[in-house]
């Protein structure tokens, strides 16, 4: 039985793999003439416009004409949404399109007019974790790895130091709120996960979610404030006007889950959902939901404030969502959308964090096609944003935090499965598209006993959890260190060009919307 | 024995090395609170000033008043210098930033204000090679796999096809020529390779550098013209007023090389570096020189054109340069100075191309030394020329034809030595920050009897031709298919931005230098 939209791929594997060769080896390694001949796509498939000259020609100039009339934004931001890809790499982003419908294919905001590249590094790692990074791109300082809205004086996991108020930081949801806006965030990882916290959150260690994790960290829960419990009363956090994401366990200790009837992970008796319902002042309606039913329903006129935890832990992935039927599940856009509603009632307009939270856990799992579909449903919620909100007043940044050490590497044929076999090894056996540097990935493609690789073709390579090749085996596929990508459309997008420190984002931002304490728009 | 310079290097190893733990396995796989945690670099070692808040701060302020203060420059552009790093891709620039000094250094073009990304793949490949690029990146037309100046109707090695001239593209360097201003090249690899071909070549198959190989194909030689016969006597070959590179091995047959004794590939009996000379019109100076100390004493003044063909095959790397002291090769640097000094006698101007040609080559062999050795080499080039020549008149662009399956994983120190170990495997084995999808590196790296990875720190990590590991067994490790970088300074330097295709890149530069049949900044 053939699965609808498959054929064309599988057959496009079955033409590549047999026309494989391993290459020229007589030619010795000079690279003399050196280069890879596999079976072309054939001319009579490929599309008859692209075997033009005038086809490009005329495509190139369409597109040099819209950039030269494009004019420079230089009004100020009423509403910036940084919507952010965790771990998503250029690669990824590339091999996302291809996933997409193709090559030639552009994402959402790959289409935006203005670019940048962050560098990512943290103070004390060549290669960051989510947790310095979001103090970075959030809160416009670099810090040390694990640590969140705390300067680098402060170590990772260390109880005392993060206490000294002069070392925390502040994040660009704080300068929004102080300058009569309102800000929320939405993700689909746990809302008390490192990057969200990056709003909210002070800590030398981002696994404090809950207050187990700081009594298991030795601290005092008296004094050393768990995630959770710094977004229900924290200064920043229960400020927030709108919170949907996942993470309902980190809330809860003795009450059931509504969906699993299992009990929360906190140890302290509290039930900080109950609590957050509870702050509501006089007259102020808050909201709490924590199913896409309810979510839909929510009636924005009557609701301040809004939080919404979908999940015990992360949301769920977006393919689960679909194969596995998961009806109660809300998407990354209608939690945008229902998200910027509330928020647009504030005529001084909103700041919104927007996580696509879980291309990163694809990833790291070796799952590449988690993580593309992710990208393209984070993909899909920009697009649903920008066409919402007017390039005339809304700043819409997106970016990463991290890349990954995936690469996406040659060389298939132009249409062919970004999951499939790209080429054949010395070794005789096929090679694919798509691999790891490190990952669980190795064990299912290295045959431990022969200390050969195995056959690509004799695994299941269409299951959504196919792990994809890796180099070493590890446990959690590792972040990689290059610059990730800064798309920006609206009020001063065009600031966002060049190269830059990741802590540059919320600075540019803020001088978009007139908001913060430095160089402004408006002054 | 200490090398000089070496001993911080190998102390970052050590210390990583020694406190690595293969992190909590004991968490499971869900990601509740799964990451790394290795030794961090000790506070007490970091730079002090990046523990302040105010450093960051004051830092990205003074980088957002540089991007606030800096104005479109839309003047015509005299001259255009295009800078090529083939294989460059993004992880790659990081890397060879912190080979270079650290990982908050910038190389020369990454401090260019303007950045853009572009789209490589080639028409009927997702992931592109070194000639169907340059079509793109130089004539402005996307093409088929390892061909050279003719559009996808001429699918690779036809020696018919290609002869339709209807099919033929022509490259920037002819519209700067025909404009009156000057053109010519620079590589590090042979004059007649895949990159620099793109200027003036048409053909079906970039390996046709000499007559030889034109036969090996089936083609008849009188009909289908190779590659170095087009750069001597081609319509845009022949006005080029200055090549230099390598490759005179694909000019001569039985005259033998002057450093190696060697005849050349040819089988016409031609030699056509004499024809070169011989083709010098009347009160015309040619100038054809072979080694370092004669391309510096090149008379600029008394010389028209200039050919300079440095080695047999390709230059040398820069580290074999300076390590085996071959003091009768040029630096990229030199032959960029020597080449602007010819060609800026033009009043009108210039077009030249610039090609750090063999970074490609150190990745395809997985020595990633070399490879970020030659990016640095090729940054110096860059910086040079940005200093000899004004923002306000001469646009530079730098840019990659293709990224490679290299990756810059996780989780090093801040500082740490990009060529060491950057964390330990499951299998209690220390892994390496650079590593490739595929390459010879596999062989060194993998025990094939025991089925298990070699331990690293039993292998010589620091010669300059280490190969670092990769997942799959290939003679040549392959390019990979993400959006490579576009660096841009100078006049119209800010429509280099966005996500484009690759073919944008000459339409753009013909924009800014009012040549071309295209839109024009002049019109």
């Amino acid at each position: 039985m053939q699965l609808p939209g498959m054929s064309f791929f599988i057959l496009i594997d079955l033409v590549l793999v047999g026309s494989l060769k391993a290459g020229p080896i007589e030619k010795g390694l000079t690279y003399d003439s050196y280069h890879p001949r596999f079976q072309p796509t054939p001319l009579d498939t490929l599309a008859e416009n692209e075997l033009n000259i005038n086809y490009w020609l005329n495509n190139a100039q369409n597109t040099a004409q819209k950039l030269f009339d494009h004019e420079e934004n230089k009004r100020v931001a009423k509403n910036v949404i940084m919507f952010l890809g965790d771990g998503m790499s250029i690669s990824t982003v590339a091999m996302a399109r291809v996933y997409a419908g193709g090559e030639e294919k552009q994402l959402a905001f790959s289409n935006f007019l203005n670019i940048g590249m962050a560098k990512t590094y943290c103070v004390n790692y060549q290669v960051p974790d989510s947790a310095c990074t979001a103090t970075a791109y959030l809160a416009g300082v670099k810090a040390n790895y694990e640590t969140i809205g705390v300067n680098a004086q402060v170590p990772s996991n260390d109880c005392t130091a993060e206490l000294d108020k002069s070392t925390h930081t502040h994040s660009i949801a704080k300068w929004a709120i102080d300058a009569g806006k309102d800000a929320g965030l939405v993700t689909t990882t746990r809302v008390t996960h490192a990057s969200p916290a990056g709003l909210y959150a002070h800590t030398s260690n981002r696994d404090r979610e809950n207050d187990a994790e700081v009594i298991k960290d030795g601290c005092d829960p008296e004094t050393v404030e768990d995630i959770a419990k710094q977004l229900v009363h924290g200064e920043v956090g229960k400020q927030l006007k709108v919170i949907l994401g996942g993470g309902r366990r980190e809330f809860l200790h003795n009450d059931p889950d509504p969906e699993t009837g299992e009990s929360g992970k906190r140890k302290d008796n509290r039930n900080l959902i109950q609590e957050w319902l509870d702050l509501a002042d006089e007259g102020e309606n808050r909201t709490y939901v924590w199913n896409k039913q309810d979510l839909l329903s929510v009636n924005v006129d009557t609701t301040d404030q809004l939080l919404g935890l979908f999940e015990p832990s992360h949301c769920v992935y977006n393919l689960d969502r679909v194969h596995k039927t998961l009806t109660q599940e809300p998407t990354l856009t209608e939690m945008v959308d229902k998200a910027t509603d509330v928020l647009s009632k504030n005529p001084k307009g909103f700041f919104l964090f927007v996580e696509g939270g879980r291309i990163d856990h694809g990833h790291h799992d070796n799952w590449a096609k988690y993580a593309l579909d992710e990208t393209v449903e984070f993909s899909k919620a920009i697009e649903f944003a920008r066409v919402k909100y007017s390039e005339e007043d809304t700043l819409i940044v997106v970016s990463s935090d991290h890349s990954h050490s995936v690469s996406y590497g040659g060389y298939a044929n132009r249409g062919g499965d970004i999951f499939g076999v790209a080429g054949m090894g010395n070794d005789q056996l096929p090679y694919m598209t798509v691999s790891y540097a490190n990952g669980l990935g190795y064990y299912d493609h290295v045959d431990a006993e022969k200390g050969t690789r195995r056959n690509v073709s004799h695994l299941d390579t269409t299951k959504d959890d196919f792990r994809f090749p890796a180099t070493v085996p590890v446990k959690s596929e590792t972040h990689a260190g290059e610059d990730v990508a800064v798309y920006a459309s609206g009020p001063w997008a065009h600031l966002f060009t060049g190269t830059y420190e990741q802590n540059m984002i919320p600075h540019m931002m803020a001088y978009a919307a007139c908001i913060g304490d430095g160089l402004k728009a408006c002054t």
